[in-house]
């Protein structure tokens, strides 16, 4: 998507063969900069530093993290390693064992010799189509904003997300934002609130500056802040990502979600969740006991990074010393709390009976 | 309370008989300072610019104020000014008003030249009042800590509370962190849930540092976390202070707290709020539509305050340059999410019913 006037992506394969290219993330929205990965450990250090997340661009990452490791060796314990240090990267989104199993599935066949060639094409096809599954939620997605754009009679359509599930938090495109980016790109007026989703900010850093870029007219509030937005009336749709959506529709998504969901269905708000299907986990339903939530540091919690009035990012600590922290880092939004899936196939009710019929066969 | 080896309160009167003395809340939790209210609007910025808050402070502050500009004149004409000046600060508290209302009733009957030392007896009554007050609630939650502490056989009682409604928000014990404190008093083991309360950051500033200074068991965690918490069986009892509480149970509050009560509610957690009879508004009963809800600076959404590496208190930017924000500073929690009202007379039910049969006379 747009930067000021050039097309970037958060992730490509440089023109050396032989490294990626990402957008550090953890440096937005203060300074937009470039890094490069060419080993199997930098590729596992930028998801675990989140220099990239996001459950769709994690599992592109580990797909060229395993095209990085193939390049320093190529036999079967390489790729069992390679397997296993990107799979140990984060426990929560689904897309990192999708894959890496996929990635696995196409070079273990193989001759060693011919695996480095076919892990690059195999990521870089990856890569594809997760920008055409997001392509395809934006134009469903589209449609369901178009109709609350009718019935509001041309005043702006107010949007709420939460986190970052933009184009930085995919290939291209985005997940929740994807429908909001064609909406404005179609002249639908939208005004988005973003909440800022402490602790890492992902929505006043990376949401708002994606929105920024692409002069979509937003707001950043606070995280507590959208119930009562809702509870006033100033709120016609919810929609969020996903880091892993079970069979039976439970949605692990960053934390706090759970609670917009919750707001949501008291105020009559709808709430949909924007879930391509490598995000979709056909081997659990019940997400509260069987997707593992990602305990991270409490420093994320006891510190805020931002940036200084001399232009330095910087990082500021919000709590006493000594006062102990926790920061899990997702939440589960249980099916009933979710008035739609918006998949690459289509809006379905998050049920499992409705899954199984969009998609036929992957149960 | 404690800070260190001595007890302190808020506020109080200093000994040169025309002033008075407040810790400085904005500075908190990385440095203690005092600071000393001279003039009616020292005590008008003060409460504007929060270097005191909290619905009770408020209220006390509001009072020692109109004894402060009794001093610069005692006219009728100085005394409507002041009220006027100190009313218009913030307008969500009720206790503003009310404390304003009781030195008008005290204050307007006496010739002028009684009223300054008349509005400092009244102020200093109004505090001590405050105090027997928050004693009492914390009397009456203590009660029902130790229920909850004797089913689960001496493990933790898990108490998750938003914003800070502890000592520094009254003058002294606080009225939701009362109980707390008590309970922990008692040999009664406890843990704390501080919800950081983005986006002035009160739980983590100010709830943390009291339960700190007091020995009491915490962590802090962001706002999103509360409903995780929740869902996993990790908090045993909610406890939330208020601003203004209508004559049938609706609960302004800091912003946020109507998603933490959703939350309580949808997993069976008890969800109290602390409430002194002064912050009930007998005149209102529609919350919702009858509670004036604050807008506060978008700068405290775009910005966060904390303690940088060098050791200065230092604010630092959170969104990209030319992002909006939207800050409204409280919500309200329908009475039917509510468990329970903790008053200086009892626990009763978050009913018009119940208040009045508590307060006789008083709707």
């Amino acid at each position: 998507m747009r930067v000021g006037e050039r097309h970037w992506r958060p992730i490509w394969a440089e023109a050396d063969g032989r490294s990626v290219g990402i957008i550090d993330q953890t440096l937005l929205p203060h300074r937009f900069e470039t890094t490069r990965l060419a080993t199997l450990a930098e590729a596992a250090h930028a998801i675990r530093s989140m220099q990239v997340r996001g459950a769709p661009l994690i599992g592109a990452t580990a797909a060229y993290g395993v095209a990085l490791a193939m390049a320093e060796g190529a036999g079967d314990g390489d790729l069992d390693r390679a397997l296993a240090v990107l799979g140990g990267t984060r426990p929560t989104a689904v897309n990192l064992r999708w894959a890496l199993d996929r990635m696995a599935a196409r070079l273990r066949p193989l001759p060693a010799g011919r695996r480095v060639a076919a892990a690059w094409e195999e990521a870089a096809a990856l890569v594809e189509e997760d920008v055409a599954l997001n392509a395809a939620i934006g134009r469903h997605g589209l449609a369901r904003i178009r109709e609350i754009a009718a019935a509001r009679g041309g005043a702006p359509v107010r949007i709420l997300t939460h986190c970052n599930a933009g184009w930085l938090a995919t290939c291209d495109w985005g997940t929740a934002l994807a429908p909001i980016f064609m909406a404005h790109d179609a002249g639908i007026a939208v005004h988005v609130w973003v909440d800022e989703t402490r602790p890492r900010n992902q929505g006043a850093a990376l949401t708002a500056w994606e929105l920024l870029q692409h002069g979509v007219p937003h707001a950043v509030v606070a995280d507590n802040a959208g119930g009562h937005l809702m509870q006033r009336g100033q709120v016609d749709l919810c929609i969020v990502g996903a880091d892993r959506v079970t069979a039976a529709g439970d949605v692990a998504n960053k934390i706090g979600t759970y609670l917009k969901a919750l707001a949501a269905r008291d105020t009559g708000v709808p709430f949909l969740v924007a879930v391509p299907s490598p995000t979709i986990d056909w081997t659990i339903a019940d997400g509260l006991a069987a997707i593992p939530i990602e305990e991270r540091s409490p420093l994320e919690v006891t510190r805020v990074q931002g940036r200084d009035a001399d232009g330095r990012i910087v990082s500021v600590q919000v709590v006493p010393d000594g006062s102990p922290a926790a920061n899990p880092a997702f939440d589960v939004t249980p099916a009933r709390l979710v008035d739609g899936l918006v998949t690459e196939r289509g809006i379905c009710a998050a049920t499992a009976a409705a899954l199984a019929a969009l998609f036929p066969g992957r149960r």
